[in-house]
């Protein structure tokens, strides 16, 4: 009896689909057969945008958000942005939920990660050496660190906070602040969230 | 100033990512930022081998494997299957595991999922006429009832079980049993599963 397996086709789908972030084999297997019920046109479609975005796209040289073909980086080309003000954010991803608060008004740098020695990811492989680059050219007065709060985002934060002070004392660096969650009572807060809220607490 | 948002294209990418099952806004979004860090390359072999198994690959009109345009059904085509035995399972994707076990020879019929009325899918979404088809030609004995062992798969399979031994009362219809997993002690077992052990005991 021949021993069955999947078509060499869906095997390869199913190998290139493994390597997205946060898909394991199960989660390939299962979109690999959702995409061949699809009678095929969702699956052209997706593949043309998937091969559309990987013309048209670029991480943007300065700022490391995303920036299309045709109408350059959004960010760099916003002229009534404040660039004194950088905010450095780990993902291009984390720049939405910032602007949707309509607080921020500066600029933005996206680190394309954060440290992680577990992972293997080092400084080297952040986008460090950029975010020193615009710092020099001397209109920057203040560095807000909008990493996560994780070990790895401390980590990051720590790392970048002593480099800049090193390198550019005369610029202000600033970090989030932690605290309770909107709309968290405390008895849903985990003890490190106490502690910082508690560090942190503010004169009313 | 400008409200930023992702360029269209990326906005594509995610809204086209959203809809693959188990994929959410957050992971599509992670999935885009990845794709389009992979300096293009990847995301080229990712949209070719889409639009490969869009062209080549496609369900077995008969027991819903999947075939290749080349190769047609491995399983349909393999003379040494026992046509008397027709294991029912929900995807093409659980025809692998049971494979894996070395223990069946017979033939499989998959179902493209199973009845869950709360997701709308109802008796006529799945292949049972197909499978009613291949009970009538005759030449089948028994039916493995192959379906999961929660709610939905048991709906599934006493829903089969009526119909086939109203339909075909010369049939028999099995079902997998169902125990305790292999290596695992009674203190890890839930209490359904355990009952389910004790109901299904054998004399050893």
């Amino acid at each position: 009896m021949a021993r069955i397996d999947f078509p060499e086709e869906v095997q390869l789908l199913v190998s290139h689909l493994k390597r997205l972030p946060g898909i394991g084999p199960k989660s390939a297997e299962r979109i690999a057969v959702w995409l061949i019920g699809q009678d095929g046109d969702f699956s052209y479609d997706l593949a043309k945008v998937i091969g559309l975005s990987a013309d048209m796209v670029q991480m943007c040289p300065v700022c490391g958000f995303f920036q299309s073909s045709q109408t350059g980086c959004q960010l760099c080309n916003d002229d009534q942005r404040d660039r004194s003000l950088i905010c450095v954010v780990e993902q291009a991803t984390d720049v939405l939920p910032l602007e949707r608060t309509g607080a921020f008004r500066g600029s933005y740098h996206c680190l394309g990660g954060r440290i992680a020695p577990l992972d293997g990811i080092s400084p080297e492989d952040l986008r460090i050496s950029q975010l020193l680059e615009r710092v020099n050219e001397g209109e920057v007065k203040e560095i807000i660190l909008g990493v996560g709060s994780d070990v790895e985002g401390e980590a990051t934060a720590n790392y970048l906070a002593e480099l800049l002070t090193e390198k550019s004392p005369g610029v202000a660096v600033t970090r989030l602040a932690q605290g309770l969650p909107a709309g968290g009572g405390l008895d849903h807060a985990d003890e490190l969230t106490l502690y910082r809220a508690l560090d942190g607490r503010r004169r009313i």
